[in-house]
């Protein structure tokens, strides 16, 4: 069957079911999706004054019942410094447990030490919202017997609340927590801010364990993941690397290609009606994102516009336009740097957010809904404004969907920055390897070569024209690029699918297909 | 047939269902009950930057779909100055709206006005924690076609979460709110404190409406109720009496028999093994219960005994406790008086929690589990040490379920401080009238009489007696007591029953049978 992109995708896979294809960005949500089944959470009971510590990790998981085909879920706050998941994967293949479903938020580099998991039937399928790496190479060559889903953070907490994701075991880090599982990662030698992925896993999993390198004494304040959730607690020497996780004052690029589109960016956002007294924010960390926010942030003193909450993925940055009252609050869905978790833990208008309060588009009133300006980052964009985060140029999976089509979703104006080519290769071009985030729900591409806005949006041009901004039709610049790369070469694809790309209602909006080997 | 205690509960309600008896105190949680059915909370969806603002609480319920049958929740944080209530009642009576269940955490005497739709049929069902006043008097003379459900604050979460409480709509006052429904009873004209019983209502309400006289710029800060799971938001001109939710900094008794009582409970505690560094207490608001934190405040200063937590119910006295150091942090679920607002918003260690939280048997460990001292109140205590907090000696429902049963099952020194009668009526008898908390939770009973030690704790009594205390049998003091008040009259009952009373685990412990016109 085809889905509303054209795209080809299979009525059912083999041991996930029946699969749904993507109908349009908003469709489901326009009737409200009150009828879809949906999971309770699991009720549990402890006898007064029982002791939830462990001695080790292994035996935390030894409790918690650990068997063939389970679901064994993590959070990717630790990012490149994480020590936890490739440590409870080790246990679990020590004791023999095979058929493995990975449910992590996300996989970084800091993962790569699994492979030979995937390879021996110890992993046998994956839900997260990205992988890299070698890990992300090997799917894309075929290493898994199912194929791996790609969801946005956001679609995650649908995941799970619809029972398409079932955790049998929810292994949480935590930079601080205390007996009875109350955690945070605001504070303490790894801390590494928000916990905000990891709260849907502590309230659905059937047994939820945290791992502290830092038991402090009851009660661990504030309590980002609280002790009613958490079956078992253990103290470990490290719950990662972290300088990894840390990783200092994020610094504003010094690229002046990214310098430039960021630069254009920001006259397109300012000459924008969301560009206004009150308005909410986000911005990536990467590349010419954040640069964006360095010239936002002058206008915003220059034409004294305050803006209301910055939303995200925070970097110290933002805590910055925080303090200096240029907007008014923060919501906190992960933390990318040190200087965020005081801020964090000292401001209460730095407020910690979950993922289904950041994104989820089935609750009543997610984050992204409220947003009036985004900027995302992008791998490819097509000539109908599909945005590819998740595969690379020779097709292995080597992203994130992350919250790039939450927010595209509901942003009031969304604005992907990116360069038109890199080296030789087109990333404007006729058509992406893979559709990650659906064009109808981009505004605007920024490009060193000009911008592109969507024909939805034919207000948004003019206002952009009247600017004086070097506004140019898609097809134009995709054609410019073509001239400079050459035709690019379409991936060699075996028609084995390796991954499924869920756009955020659940839907199906692309699938990955195997590559030869890379 | 007949539950644990030996009283006749009926296999089956007709339109409530079939019944279970009560087993014992920690039956079902010995058996972990990971197998009860439970229900998922909704799914919602709104479209981006939809508007929750109503122009009326009348607006916001007709877009909430009213309807015959339909079950409407309330928290009862505004106590006796609560103006939302029977506002609420009010509209849907005159919209038509007939055979509603009614489910508030609890019911004052504020409620009375509504006592004219329980005649008319526009109530039918009422499940709450408490009730009191005109409402109690009538329920007992059986106003109502089915039978009221007494639950403890523990298990009304346990009802939502099982199922057997559905709410359609749940109508939630709050001192702050801002337009997406974020809410908050820490700060505003009308402050109340924590809004822990309203969190559970939140999350599996089809419909929730936040009412606030105190509109604040988005966002409302701290969350209390959080936006993801508001539908509607309305700005009235009150919520009710201040002066009546927010009574001032709760005075100690004057009573000198409350006094002595207390003092002499307070000995029985620092007697016992749980008065030790780093115990956890909770203390109720009324009579000789405050008193008691008032002797044990005294002592903990003078044999330099430091405390882990507060839990409760937490009135001004316990705010003094903390920030004097006595105790390291308050787990607030409902706050008593105003100093307790200023205290919950500025305090970090001052903790707002859930009433799942609190204490829901079915979690990972709810509060009450790790309680180690609570002293409670009683309207009668039986010579099992049965305890009745629901009805008064006429037959009347004139009290509350609360967090009695759960405190009770929790702490490791359960205290009950009571005259042993007042003017002419035994308190503490063969047999009460209403079993609400079963004996075997309740460890010590403290009259002006003396101490009664429950059998089931031999050690307690020996350390009790070492210590010099007036321990008696309560089987004596109950015929001294009945020397001077003579043999009690039962109340004459009709067959027909008007109440049940469930434990917290959803069992039935006992039932309340129709009384003559009072």
């Amino acid at each position: 069957m085809k889905n509303a992109l054209g795209i080809e995708i299979p009525e059912y896979i083999e041991g996930m079911g029946a699969l749904e294809p993507y109908k349009g960005a908003w469709e489901k949500l326009q009737k409200g999706w009150m009828d879809e089944t949906t999971v309770p959470p699991p009720n549990k009971a402890k006898m007064p004054h029982a002791s939830k510590m462990c001695e080790t990790l292994k035996d935390a998981i030894l409790k918690a019942d650990p068997h063939d085909g389970m679901t064994v879920s993590f959070h990717h706050h630790l990012r490149s410094g994480d020590g936890i998941l490739v440590e409870a994967i080790k246990i679990l293949a020590e004791l023999g447990i095979k058929d493995i479903t990975l449910a992590s938020s996300s996989l970084t580099s800091a993962h790569d030490p699994i492979l030979p998991y995937l390879k021996d039937g110890t992993i046998t399928g994956i839900w997260s919202s990205g992988i890299r790496g070698e890990l992300g190479k090997a799917i894309a060559e075929g290493v898994l017997p199912k194929p791996v889903v790609i969801h946005s953070h956001g679609g995650r907490v649908r995941d799970v609340h619809t029972g398409r994701i079932r955790i049998d075991l929810a292994i949480l880090a935590a930079s601080a927590a205390d007996c009875e599982g109350n955690a945070t990662g605001s504070h303490g030698p790894s801390a590494f801010g928000s916990m905000g992925y990891a709260a849907i896993d502590s309230w659905y999993a059937k047994q939820v364990v945290v791992v502290t390198d830092n038991l402090v004494d009851y009660p661990c304040v504030p309590p980002s993941i609280r002790q009613n959730y958490v079956d078992y607690v253990v103290k470990v020497d490290s719950i990662g690397d972290p300088t990894k996780i840390a990783s200092g004052t994020t610094r504003i690029t010094k690229s002046p290609m990214d310098l430039q589109i960021a630069r254009l960016a920001a006259k397109a956002i300012i000459a924008s009606d969301s560009f206004k007294q009150g308005f909410s924010f986000q911005v990536g960390a990467g590349g010419a994102s954040l640069a964006v926010a360095k010239f936002i942030r002058e206008a915003m003193k220059e034409k004294e516009v305050k803006g209301s909450f910055l939303l995200g993925g925070v970097t110290s940055y933002c805590v910055d336009m925080l303090n200096e009252g240029l907007f008014n609050s923060i919501f906190d869905v992960q933390s990318f740097d040190a200087a965020v978790s005081s801020s964090l833990l000292n401001n209460a208008y730095h407020i910690e957010i979950p993922a289904g309060l950041y994104a989820n588009p089935f609750n009543c009133g997610c984050m992204t809904n409220k947003l009036d300006i985004v900027v995302l980052g992008a791998l490819e964009v097509d000539t109908d404004f599909n945005v590819n985060v998740i595969t690379g140029s020779e097709g292995a999976v080597r992203g994130a969907s992350g919250g790039h089509s939450d927010t595209a979703s509901g942003a009031n104006l969304t604005v992907v920055v990116c360069p038109s080519f890199r080296g030789r290769i087109p990333i404007v071009k006729k058509q992406v390897h893979t559709v990650v985030t659906p064009g109808e729900t981009i505004d605007v591409v920024v490009t060193e070569r000009g911008i592109c806005v969507n024909p939805r949006r034919p207000e948004l041009r003019k206002s952009l024209e009247e600017a004086g901004l070097p506004v140019k039709d898609i097809e134009v610049l995709a054609e410019e690029v073509e001239k400079i790369t050459g035709k690019s070469k379409d991936i060699e694809c075996e028609d084995r699918i390796v991954g499924l790309v869920e756009y955020r209602d659940g839907t199906i909006i692309d699938v990955i297909r195997q590559v030869k080997q890379l």
